[in-house]
Order: C-alpha cells, then sequence, then structure tokens
C-alpha cells in the first residue's frame, strides 16, 4: 500500500525520538497501556511509521503549556511521519483526523505544527481538485497575461442590494476584473442573497453586452447546507460566474460538496485562519492547509499580501503564494488572491519575490479611495503591475507613471 | 434589533479601548480608509458596538507574533462587543466569520481569545439544538442515576469488523454502556463501514433481546458529504442509536445537516480542538466552542477528563463540564463525554469538582486491560462510581471495594 507522509514541527522535553514514537502511536494504534488484541501483525501494517527526525535547536522555555513539571530543556525537531492509506481509504476529513487528530492535545509536546503532507497519486486520483483555478478563471474574465484586478464591496455590511450593484455598476466602468462580497455579508434581511444576484447581475450583464467584459462577481453563499446549495443554484441560473464561501466557517465536507458540483469557481475566504496559524509552535503551514483546500476542490484561495495591514510576514505571504501556484497534488495550480492593504505600491514587491502575474489582486480603499475615483483606482493598480514587471521600484514608477505618482502620495505612508 | 454579544480576552499595544474599536471596526464595516458611501446612518445601524472593557495586568512580552516593531507593554483587557442580528440573519457559519473572522490576523493584536458569546432567543430559535442531549441518551441506553460508562474498540485501527464485533460482544456482556469506534476508523477498505455496522448491531441485538438492555454504539460515520449520508441512513436502518463525527474535520455545517436529520444522537469528537484551544492567548474557550456545536445541534461533546492523559489542566475539564451541563441557549444540555487515561480513579475528584452523574465516562485501557478482565474493568467503573457519590476518596474507595484496590494497584501510577 501507497503511504501518506506529514512533516511536524514539534518541541518536547522527551528525547526527539521517543517524542515521535508517541506521535506515531497516537496517531494511529494509540491507547495508555498496551491491550490484548494489538498483535504484532497488526502494528506493522497499520502503525505510523516514523521516516525522518531533523533535530533542530533547543529552548528553555514551553512554546506552549504542557500541564506538566518544567523540564530543562524542550527540544525541537522536523519529524516526517508515514500511514498506509489503507487506514482511511480516500476519506478527506479522516485524513484530516490523521494528521491532527489529538496531536495538539499530547502533554509529551510543548508545541508541535503541521508543516506539510504528500499523498500518492492513487489517493489523489479520488479528488477532482481544482475545477476551474487560474486557467479557468482567466477563461471566464478574458485577462490574459497580468493579475487580475479586484476590489471589495465596501461597506462591508449595510448596502441593499441596488446600492450594491450601483458600485458594481462603477466598478465595471472603471475597469475592474474581479469584485467580492465582503465575508461578513451572505444572505441577512437587508440584503437578501437572491435580489442581490439579481441586482448585481444585470448590472455585469449589461456591462458585459456593451463591452464584451463580464466582470467575475463573487457572491458570498456561506450558509447553512441546503441554503449553499440554493444559492448555488440561483448563481447558475443567474450566469455568475462565481461562488464565495467562507471556508474554515462552513467546514471542508460541505465546501467540497459544493466544489464538486464543478459549475463554478469557489473563491475561498480562509477567515479564521490565523487561529491555525498564528501561535509560531501549533496549528499548520499554509502549505498544508491550501493542500487540504486543494483536495476539496477550491480554485482561489486567500493569501494576504506584501506589506499588508495584517500580522503576517511577507517570507509566509510570498511561501503561500508559492504553496498555491505548485501544481500538486492535482496537476493544477489555485490562483492566489491577495489581498489585505494593498493598494498597488505592493506590487513591485510581489513580483520580485514572486516572479509571477498570476495573481488575483484585491484592493479594497485601494480603489475605491482613490483620490481621482475609482476608475483611476483600477488604472492605477493595472500600471503598478506595468511598472513592477517592467522592474521598476516603487519610486521609478511613481516617476514613470504620474496616476502613480498620486496614488504613493494618499497611500504610501499607510 | 436584538444583539449577539462576544467577549474576547485581548492583548495589545495599544490603547485597549482603540484596540476594542478597531476589532469593533474590523467585524462590521473594517477597512483601511473610509470610503465613500459609508454614511453615519449605516454605521449606526451595523456596527459592532463595544459594550464592556475590563483592563487586565500588562505584559512586557506579546504572546503572539504582531509583525510590528516591539512595544514596551501590551496591555490585556477583557473586551465585550455586540452585533445587531441583523447583520447575518440566522446564518451560523456567517456568525463564526463574524464573531472569529480575521480578527486573529489583525497586527494590532499580540494575542486575542474569544472566551464566550451570547445569542438573543430570537436567534436561537431558528436552531433545534441537540434532539437528544442528556435525557435522550438515557432514554436510548436505560442508564438513569449513574454516569453512563463507555470505552473505545482498541487498537484503533486495523480490526476486521468481526473482530470488531467481538469485542463488543464481550464488552456487552461485561455491562458496557457504551462503546464507540476510534476517530482514526472510519470506512477504510478493512472495515467498511456497512459491513462493521452489520456486524456490530447483531451482536447488539442479540445481546438486548437476551438482556433488555441495549449498548450504544457510536459508529464513526465521518466522512465526505453523500457518504455520510448514506452511512447515516445505514445506521437508521440497523437500529443504531448513535452516530460518531469528527466534528473539527467535517465542519460545522455538515454537521449541522447530519444532526437535522434528528433520528441519532450525534456523537461529537472533537480531535483537532486542540490546534483551536491550547495557545492561551489565541484561538477560543470551550464555553464558545460547545455553544456553536450545540446550535449545530451535536448531542455527547468530548470535554478530556480529571488528570488527563493530555495537557488540559482540570479547571479546564471542569468549565468544560460546566459549560456542556448549562442549559442555554436551547434549553438543554449536552452530554459531557469525560474521557482520556481515565480508569477510574479520578471518579472522586470528578464528583467532588462537578457534582454531577449527568455524564458518558468513557476509558479504554482502563475497562479492557483491567488485571480480571473487561467485566471486572467495568465493574470497577461503576464502583468507582458508586464510592464518589458516596463521598469517598480514591484511598477510601479501594479500602471499601476489593476490586477497586487491584484496579487501583494496577492503574493508578499512570
Amino acid at each position: 500500500m501507497e503511504r501518506v507522509t506529514a512533516t511536524y514541527l514539534i518541541e518536547t522535553p522527551l528525547p526527539v525520538d521517543q517524542a515521535a514514537a508517541t506521535l506515531a502511536g497516537e496517531q494511529s494504534s494509540g491507547t495508555f497501556v498496551p491491550v490484548p488484541g494489538e498483535t504484532e501483525a497488526l502494528k506493522q501494517r497499520f502503525a505510523a511509521r516514523v521516516e525522518r527526525i531533523e533535530p533542530l535547536e533547543s529552548v528553555t522555555t514551553p512554546s506552549l503549556p504542557t500541564g506538566r513539571s518544567p523540564a530543562s530543556r524542550y527540544h525541537r525537531a522536523r519529524v516526517t511521519v508515514s500511514w498506509s492509506t489503507e487506514n482511511f481509504g480516500r476519506n478527506l476529513p479522516t485524513l484530516v483526523s490523521t494528521l491532527q487528530g489529538n496531536l495538539y492535545e499530547l502533554a509529551q509536546f510543548s508545541g508541535l505544527r503541521l508543516l506539510d503532507f504528500t499523498v500518492p497519486a492513487s489517493f489523489a486520483s479520488a479528488f477532482r481538485g481544482p475545477a476551474f483555478g487560474i486557467a479557468g478563471t482567466r477563461r471566464l474574465t478574458g485577462v490574459e497575461g497580468r493579475p487580475l484586478i479586484g476590489t471589495i464591496i465596501k461597506p462591508s455590511i449595510g448596502l441593499p442590494p441596488e446600492r450594491t450593484a450601483a458600485m458594481v455598476r462603477e466598478l465595471a466602468g472603471a475597469g475592474i476584473d474581479f469584485v467580492k462580497d465582503d465575508e461578513l455579508l451572505a444572505d441577512p434581511p437587508h440584503s437578501r442573497f437572491d435580489d442581490r444576484v439579481d441586482a448585481v447581475m444585470r448590472v455585469i450583464d449589461e456591462h458585459a453586452q456593451r463591452t464584451g467584459r463580464k466582470v467575475m462577481f463573487a457572491f458570498n453563499l456561506t450558509d447553512e447546507f441546503d441554503a449553499m446549495q440554493r444559492h448555488y443554484d440561483k448563481l447558475v441560473a443567474a450566469g455568475a460566474t462565481c461562488a464565495m464561501v467562507s471556508i474554515n466557517s462552513v467546514g471542508l465536507v460541505a465546501v467540497k460538496k459544493l466544489a464538486d458540483r464543478g459549475q463554478l469557481p469557489i473563491h475561498a475566504h480562509r477567515n479564521g485562519w490565523g487561529m491555525l496559524n498564528r501561535a509560531p509552535m501549533l496549528g499548520m503551514e499554509f502549505a498544508a492547509y491550501q493542500k487540504l483546500w486543494r483536495l476539496a476542490g477550491v480554485d482561489q484561495l486567500h493569501v494576504n499580501g506584501i506589506a499588508n495591514k495584517f500580522w503576517e510576514p511577507d517570507d509566509s505571504v510570498v511561501a503561500a503564494i508559492a504553496s498555491c501556484l505548485a501544481t500538486e497534488p492535482l496537476g493544477r495550480p489555485l490562483l492566489p488572491v491577495v489581498s489585505s492593504g494593498q493598494w498597488g505600491g505592493q506590487a513591485p514587491e510581489t513580483w520580485r519575490r514572486t516572479r509571477t502575474v498570476d495573481l488575483l489582486y484585491q484592493a479594497g480603499g485601494g480603489i475605491q479611495a482613490h483620490p481621482d475615483g475609482p476608475a483611476a483606482g483600477v488604472r492605477a493598480l493595472q500600471q503598478w503591475w506595468e511598472a513592477a514587471v517592467a522592474g521598476l521600484s516603487v519610486e521609478e514608477a511613481a516617476a514613470t507613471y504620474p496616476l502613480l505618482a498620486k496614488s504613493l502620495a494618499k497611500f504610501g505612508g499607510t
């Protein structure tokens, strides 16, 4: 049988090989005393196997509480463990329970973080993965050779559908490629999902008939199960081209069920992600996270951006973009959604560090609060990217394009 | 409009009132620059409102990385925020996005933890909540006046269905009330779900016909969406009385969809929970967590146990049990599932601190590795609870019941 492997960063007061064996035991046959029936043959076949241990530094303070007496040293290591796919079959949530499960609660660890995992082709083949991804999103929007420029409707909450549609009309006129709902807006009384779809699609269709360009609007269909299915039906019937979902709030199984329908790209909003990632010795790296959601079939996934308004360092954002652009395990990349405090001036550094234009580059205030209006905001973002790909720095770009000088003056200090 | 309130523990380099305002802004209208259309009237109606700030201590080291220059002090506070239910309607995943969302990523916080939240009756009334809970579980098992005694089939993984059924036969004969699958075992090739249900229910039905007592077996139906529905159908058709699900791995929306069927108690396994809870200044308290899953309709929820094998301190376990036993917001408590390294000797302390027998008390090795066999293991657990409710200490219990002296000698050192 082929094997799934997972690599963890661990921190433990125990010798690291003993801690690694505990990890493997807990995630296969584990109990606190050996019991009859747990034969050697069964153990061989189903036991998780420690494949590799790479010792790292030791520290004197535990990263997480252990509920035990203090130790003098806590040893860190990178540990790779494997399981036969026979253990769980092609069952994505049970793969998650196997990779993570109770591990985060073990007193033997003062830190445990899932860094990455790999699945064999025989496992991956049960999943379609992103039905649209980068190529499908480009096809639907007609944008090639540059990042898609996107924005979000603000205020996040409170606008009635006709006001939302009026903003979409202005943004479409401004040349925007992509617009999304806020994650806080789904189907509230003041903006029912169906009404919003009707109002916005009317505007988008009119614009498409006039210009041949169909703006992609990611409608937030996050809701209870049946409501999400109805919302999806509504989007398909209305000719919409994208469904947005708050993936952590909804959960893996219901998101996969939506993505399996395959009629619309899934714009995956990762709100809540900080809870899984921000403590450095707990949770998981984005590399592992995006792989789970890729197996579930999302197409566009949020990654923050360079110099974002959140806590995330640029190195982490760059790594997240790279992991979306990787094609494994399903042969197709995810479209990274760059957002959070983006106004365009981050384009040169984003390009320098990623060398890709396969991005959905999103700015909120950066477009809508542009001193010369949203059309200038969109044009500025396109120019920032032209300048970036031409190898210009922020200062060189501002010296070359008058619009960018204005943009820099307005947003450069934030 | 009635309001949802949420209380957070925050840590911030900013003045706490300014940080609280940022939190409220991010979770209602937030963007990094004010934009046209965000009128005062809209703000008033949809803005999150800071209801209360209780300053706590300051610290000199940030609990979480902020991506910003170090500050001299980080201020902690308890902050209560409220939203009009008009913001999200009766939409559970969007409530989650509102309560948590991007908050965990804000650079303005070096710590942020959701402590608890309340929903108004008008919101709660859209949810049935636990269809079975404590009363329904007691009715199905015929156990009154004492904790249900449960165990888990070990080894966790590898047994074919007939071997699992043989262990259930022995455990039923031993007088067990409840048996569960391991969270790592769902529907793998070596133990297909349907085959396991058939084999186990044959044994349970034979035992019920002979004794009038139907053992509750929690079959782990964790799987892709359609498979979970099929598994649920299978359980109902086979006369099974409990469905187990790895709630974090499956996610809120698909679990609620299962629970809404209302034909089987949902045994909620919280594997993965440590990721959400173990960093003291991140994630959430169990009080908030259980409320979300209660709204989704689970009936039995894991809480660890006193002196567990995990990291969790007893105070936290006691608080978790209390929050399950609370009846709000839906008028019915959840059945707390006490587990992790339990062998019975923790019963006196569990009773002393919780004064309840409304527990599902689970022991793995504590039953199946008992020196006199599983029947003695089950009997010992019942006696530990008799002794606990009679007010005996561990030592007094062991002096009174010969079986408990043996049990103490075997497991007391672990």
